[in-house]
């Protein structure tokens, strides 16, 4: 019999797994909220993660159940580890992930070094922190974030009103506006056994709160840069019990100091270099650690990887109808792309390359992706 | 709208397009005998490959039909073809991949160095061309054989009368036993437009009629001899209006000629070391192919790559029991699936495995495969 591992959510993680459960002769079962979602080819059964039966029937016919996403209810995912289903990661660490407070106290607590921060409850303790901070900062809703959204700088503690009118006496998350000199992440893959694998810390690109590049490994980050990012991710992976893939994002400060952005715990835009670049890619490392299995070798495969991601697509054509040109164009570029119809912003896929010169790598990389610009 | 490829039959080759089609964003579809075929996963239609109305029913759900062997009768390739469905590789090629004897005549007739060969009928045919040859030749049975089923050497015409009654008239096809020092393959894979892209020549090693391991490149084949092997590939792919990938099966002789042995007209086991090792899979170039798209880079990734099948497989436990003790003592090698009910001598799986040092990447490819040994 082979190993089943069930995914919650049917986006493109989910679907980036099936080649790796198909590699590996493992079974994988995604539980999907609608058709045609990116990993529809896996799908085994359909309903929202914050319908307990639906989550609950599903677990039943998996032996673990991981994770597409982070927004899997805390009481859905209790209730599920009260049944006796194996859940990788377990609700513990994945409340760290939902709740960006709960994540600065307890990595706080770690001495973990984080940008400065604060719980603030309305515009009186939001001014007093800007006053503090040189009159800038980054204030955060604590849940539901993502790709830049629940995320915005204020100068002004006015500003933002609304949102502490909508949290409706919840507690927001402010931060220092951190001059930071690039941004990087760190993967880990830890199983529940204690095995831990790290690929070396890569540079992210952001553009508009959204990953746009990633260069694996980061340019000048041999020695003591990796060193610390590594032991970061380590002890955040050991510490809060993570198992699976972990990414730990990282502001490089403009004074030489890692600081700890955000963490997700599941594979992450910032590893799909991986799928091509990485002896282990991330998907094969997050099946085998939530299935407590030895983990594979993370070294690179090419001196340089660099994964730009395609943000938006073709709108007036189909993403495919530009294959021929693209194919042809960049024959060593490695395409991937999520079967997700364009918009404006979205993720629909992304592109590989790797070799020797970074400068080419970027360019291959670039020149494939632009070809499916709108 | 993504493109839709499908496949005829639900085997590991089909199994192993499964992933190249996610990275794609192509559609898979196959057709199965059964249900619990390799391929399950990509499954949306049963039905045999013998059914013209089954088959004819599954090509109007795809944009192009391909195979995952070469068992479809010509009868039904060729109604296909009336009926405008887009087949590749066409009848015309296929014919000569079912059929060794069309396949020896159109070779020789192409000036392709092959290994003396005769059409016989009877014993006393048979027994001329063993007087001719040392008195000992490689009987063969022209259609449906595969992994040295249908292969026989003999010695005595008269040994062979069983097969001359089982093939009631039709003439059987009868070669020399050739004096090689090793068994070489080049793969190719060929556009329906004309563009053709070739992996590096590789050495394959047979036990018991089987391919059993095959090392990329072939040793010491740098210069004339990969040059000649690509030679009889190019020449074979474009004479043959071969489409998708094309084994040629060769013969080096001890007196250092190449002979074409075999053809297959399908992904081929003598390739599965691309899906680790070639910048561009044996599979995602099927793919690529078969739409008439663009061919990907054939480039090596390492300087050497080894594949070990996993032949019959454990008995007395699953595969996937062995994964814990496999995957902790070889954590670089790539391991391959195929979900197969283990059966002494069948094909349950392979192991990739890369490096510079040839030594040590045979070692750890034999040590990974081991673990999955009876």
């Amino acid at each position: 019999m082979s190993k089943i591992v069930g995914v919650i959510g049917g986006g493109q993680l989910a679907r980036m797994m099936i080649p790796a459960a198909v590699n590996l002769g493992i079974t994988l079962r995604v539980l999907a909220v609608t058709e045609n979602e990116p990993a529809a080819l896996a799908v085994t059964a359909y309903g929202s993660h914050l319908d307990l039966d639906a989550v609950a029937a599903f677990a039943e016919t998996v032996d673990v159940v991981t994770f597409d996403h982070e927004h899997v209810p805390q009481s859905v995912l209790r209730e599920l580890v009260a049944r006796g289903v194996n859940v990788q990661p377990g609700p513990d660490p994945l409340q760290l992930a939902q709740d960006k407070l709960a994540m600065r106290e307890r990595l706080a607590a770690l001495g973990i070094p984080v940008p400065d921060w604060a719980r603030v409850s309305d515009t009186d303790e939001l001014a007093a922190f800007l006053a503090d901070h040189g009159g800038s900062a980054v204030l955060k809703t604590p849940t539901g974030g993502y790709d830049g959204k629940g995320v915005r700088v204020v100068r002004d503690a006015a500003e933002a009103a609304d949102w502490f009118a909508e949290a409706d006496g919840k507690p927001l998350l402010v931060e220092e506006l951190v001059e930071f000199r690039r941004e990087l992440a760190q993967l880990v893959a830890r199983r529940p056994s204690g095995e831990l694998a790290l690929w070396p810390v890569v540079e992210s690109v952001q553009r508009d709160g959204v990953c746009a590049e990633v260069i694996a490994p980061a340019p000048n980050s041999a020695g003591k840069l990796a060193d610390v990012a590594a032991d970061i991710a380590t002890t955040v992976a050991e510490s809060l019990g993570v198992t699976g893939v972990l990414a730990v994002e990282l502001f490089e400060t403009t004074d030489d100091r890692l600081l700890v952005n955000e963490l997700a715990m599941r594979p992450h835009n910032t590893g799909h270099w991986t799928l091509d670049g990485a002896t282990t890619s991330q998907f094969e490392q997050h099946l085998r650690a939530v299935l407590d299995l030895p983990l594979g070798a993370t070294g690179c495969r090419d001196e340089w990887s660099v994964m730009v991601n395609v943000l938006g697509g073709p709108t007036s054509d189909a993403i495919s109808d530009r294959y021929d040109a693209a194919f042809a164009d960049q024959p060593t570029v490695k395409f991937h792309f999520y079967d997700k119809q364009p918009r404006p912003g979205r993720k629909v896929g992304h592109v590989n390359a790797g070799g020797d010169d970074l400068d080419d790598v970027v360019y291959r990389a670039r020149a494939a992706a632009a070809f499916f610009e709108n």
